[in-house]
């Protein structure tokens, strides 16, 4: 089976699984008070200039999320998210849990309108709802697509004047980072969000996510949170070893470079084939839709995700590249798509 | 500066690193339904039999106790730990955090009596108190004391016929299943317990601990608890691959022996140096009082914890060992107890 | 000012403050445990045979949907609530600080229908998603319409066959049973739900809901989920004696139905003055469509809520009679409108 | 039976039920937003001065705890508590549903030391741990006792210089400000703590209390963490004219003096006697130790609490007073002993 699926399918980026094999022998204190993880912090507060900012490792997107969202939010305060967000249908209800609802502002391509959110927010005035207090967007979206930098800036000083905090997911930044359309740098996303975290599971890492937090008064005390959380990892070096591999070199921009060069492959070639899209994405995911005969042909030897129905025959499905991505698997998902319809107008 | 202060000082045990590099670039599902995770679980209950047991890997302890713990207890329900229990005092009010309260049962050698759990159980008895539902217990204990097996019997039926729920945390169980006094086999925990955990982080691994549920009612949708908590890992191979590597060839029974063999080398040095010990242990952790003069002097070279004061010019302090120490580092620790009594005695 | 905001405007129904004053210097213990507790219980106990039903007071309605809820969820099980649903929009979040995402099913005229349901549960299909436990409904609605018994009894149906709690809000329950459309009596409710609260507070009583829990499976404890959340009253007879009075003469229905024949009164002269309703409903709620500068005349002298805009010059008001109404008070409010529209129509 | 097991037997004050029924039919707006809760504010606060305080009514004791508490804490604090607290043992994990740990500080006669608290407040030093910030003090305490205005005064001023929050129980204020020792005013607790309750449910009211926040930086809000709470009556007026009534002319006082003389009459009878005491107390809560045997012919008559064992042969008992307490009750249990020990006295 050729994977589309994930891009997380397998260990490390082979650089990162040296370094950690080359550390592995030494002795380091525990919870991320060691040399790498501060190492690892000023290789990346170099791409923050001249915001300075608190960095924290921690171990996956939904803890990272939970983590951080409970950190800062009052009981009485709620998260807006598009209704595409990751937390608001993938993260098996991992921020109620922690005593906050998610209000969802309805999306279709993953994006928050500044309208949207007006709306929504202006919505909440009275003592028998929740104060909305915290904005989660995701950069690229969870479909593909991306904020442009404007997009961001009014979206970040409608947050200040409403004192909202804006928090940004970066499960797949990597991707964002390098799309050809990206118009938003690190240092862009320092100063315009409270705090936004930086994916190393679906960027090459082994497992690992670095929250940056940029608002000095969400800083204090962050540390007590991830170890009441489970989040502070007792060989926090691990993570530490990790994230200095990756912006040391620029490797983590490879990274997503790599991901995404085949991605616009793969959509080219859709494209001279026809293929209809969702919405226009140029990072990792892709989103086309497909007849439902050729999905069922497709899955024989490629893993991808069916997202949602299109109509009666068809459905949009998910296709997702990383950096173990090779040029042969997109020509095999390509020419089996060709042998389909081949065969398919045979039979007609 | 020589170790004895933590038992998660490197990487990895070199074999399981080993393994991780080999399995790099193989490509596999995510969040643990892959086949390393698979065989990681028939190679651990081929130990448990008879008692069929559901398995989960997790990325550490606190974790582990969180995710578990407010799996299975209903909003009224407490939970019972010896005051020296990990969750009660070094975990940063994690259970609390899920809405559960701790309720202490005094401890000084880390273990709890019958006559004190059902003191306690006994004195629960109103509406206006929580309902006490499950015992928490570690083994080895926060002080390196061992259950023997008519203990744990003891309170295993105890909990079996007030309806509690009996749950170990393993952190070091590798050192307890290797101690030269121990009576408990891996089996033993499966019939006496609800569910323990068998911890990998402070045994050799690089992280992850192995949740082992045996009491069936307690093993529904464990893995939705998982997510929310963001306790599941998206490349979960990685902890089945570690605990296939270490119950494939008896390699976690063989680093926990290794540990204990040091700390008994320490402990009979300074048994022979006559130093007292707050409670006997022949796991890898050790609690000798020394004076306070001679901590600092060992300070400069060594690390490890003061745990607490014992009187105005001594403290108990914690020694601690793992596969990595050494005979060397044990000989330089009382090498350098000797020279500060020398000089000590020269001073007077 | 004439009230149409709140059926709760007043202290209690007089039969009931006189139920109060003749009881006042009475001792009984504490807590619920006393002589009119019981009695109360039995009294409503003769309304939902055959089924036997547990029955706790408490003292308002977001307590009682908050503490039930919570009492019998599991961490990773959510509720389902039609997107009008109190929970959802009306109570701050009360839920969600529980610890539990309430899943809204789009609604408009605040009921859910089979379908929506069905394609909602069929929707929550993996891991990385709650699992919907428990179908919350309100009846009369928040926007004053009712349930058939054959709506509720496919509602059930679906529960009972998808393992789903269905649990019914009853803030309003005393104008639901009274409405002239009502074909839905007490005992349906305790055959039909899990559980069901029979509101007191909009229904004549100082303050205060009986939940009525006819699931045995979750009555266990829920006494200790009351005093956690603060819900149990420490002069518990004040509720018991209340509801005594409510149901041993059958006032509870004689004061819903004083309030619903106002609401008829008024619902007959809007519709003779040609105004249209969002929806229709013969319970204590109406919803008519205004135009905005009557709206605006009205509030000189009536309180009432303005539920939503309609479309640029017209917004839908809610309009809410009690027992407390008068005739007297619905022919002022028509009267004011028929002046409005003379002095509108001379102006033109 | 006679009363001496509780302070709210009966509904209220009979000035307080008048004051209910002759307003009972008047129309308010809900919430607490009313023209009487406005008054009973107002009155109160004549008695802070010149400390500005938000006021607040809630229904009861361990609602107006849990909902204050959740409102100030962030999730990694944690309450400090006399082991006597009534949240600590007596409120079935309302805090810890909440999120948050109540580390305990032990006491036996329900005071905390300033001793006791800076050692618990020092050993709370690491990641590992929760940050205490909020210190938990009844008055008086559960064991009848009352802090001096200079004790209160040392513990305000660590408190302060820790950054902790000083929280005070007065579900019996009212009893406190009227004892024969006491040294502390309203005007004291407002400007010692940073929030106090004014217990009225335990002092003639029907059901209710005040809180009263003087910290400013905790008053934001509050009233949605009420509503998420289940705390916000929706005839929140009951609350204001009992309030009213209570401060409009010190009948709060002259309530609470009531209790204790009567609590006086006891003491000094039981004195003669020769039983020894507990705990001093000159409020209305006395705790004398009695033989067993005169607890088992006494219990025919009379209720009152077995508060803990003393020895073998004795236990502590709790005796409690209230305004409707008469001196012909008092009389009737003196009696009642002499009667026993004659009888006891003829039989050896």
């Amino acid at each position: 089976m050729i994977n589309f699926q994930i891009d997380y399918a397998e260990g490390a980026h082979p650089t990162i699984m040296s370094a950690l094999m080359q550390t592995n022998m030494l002795q380091t204190p525990g919870y991320g008070t060691d040399y790498y993880c501060q190492q690892a912090k000023e290789y990346i507060q170099t791409y923050l200039n001249p915001t300075k900012c608190d960095i924290h490792f921690l171990m996956g997107g939904t803890q990272t999320n939970l983590t951080f969202i409970s950190h800062v939010l009052r009981p009485y305060e709620a998260v807006l998210s598009p209704s595409t967000g990751h937390i608001a249908f993938n993260e098996t209800g991992s921020i109620e849990a922690t005593g906050h609802k998610v209000i969802e502002i309805p999306s279709i391509d993953g994006k928050v309108t500044l309208e949207a959110l007006q709306k929504i927010v202006a919505a909440h005035n009275t003592v028998h709802m929740l104060k909305p207090k915290l904005l989660y967007l995701s950069n690229p979206t969870e479909l593909g697509t991306l904020y442009s930098k404007q997009e961001l800036e009014r979206l970040s000083h409608f947050c200040q004047d409403h004192q909202l905090y804006l928090y940004l997911d970066g499960a797949r930044l990597g991707s964002a980072l390098t799309a050809p359309s990206n118009t938003l740098q690190l240092s862009d996303y320092a100063h315009l969000t409270d705090a936004f975290y930086i994916g190393g599971t679906k960027n090459g890492a082994l497992f690992g996510e670095a929250l940056v937090i940029s608002n000095p008064l969400l800083q204090d005390c962050f540390r007590f949170s991830m170890k009441q959380k489970g989040a502070l990892l007792a060989k926090g070096r691990l993570l530490g070893i990790q994230f200095a591999e990756l912006f040391q070199n620029q490797l983590y921009f490879k990274i997503g470079q790599e991901a995404n060069s085949m991605a616009q492959l793969l959509k080219e070639g859709l494209s001279t084939l026809n293929f209809p899209f969702l919405v226009d994405s140029d990072t990792n995911q892709l989103f086309p839709i497909f007849p439902n005969s050729l999905i069922d042909y497709l899955h024989q030897r490629f893993t991808f995700l069916v997202w949602d129905t299109y109509d009666e025959s068809h459905s949009i499905i998910r296709l997702i590249t990383s950096f173990s991505t090779t040029r042969q698997d997109i020509y095999e998902f390509l020419s089996s798509i060709i042998q389909f319809q081949e065969k398919d107008a045979l039979q007609r």
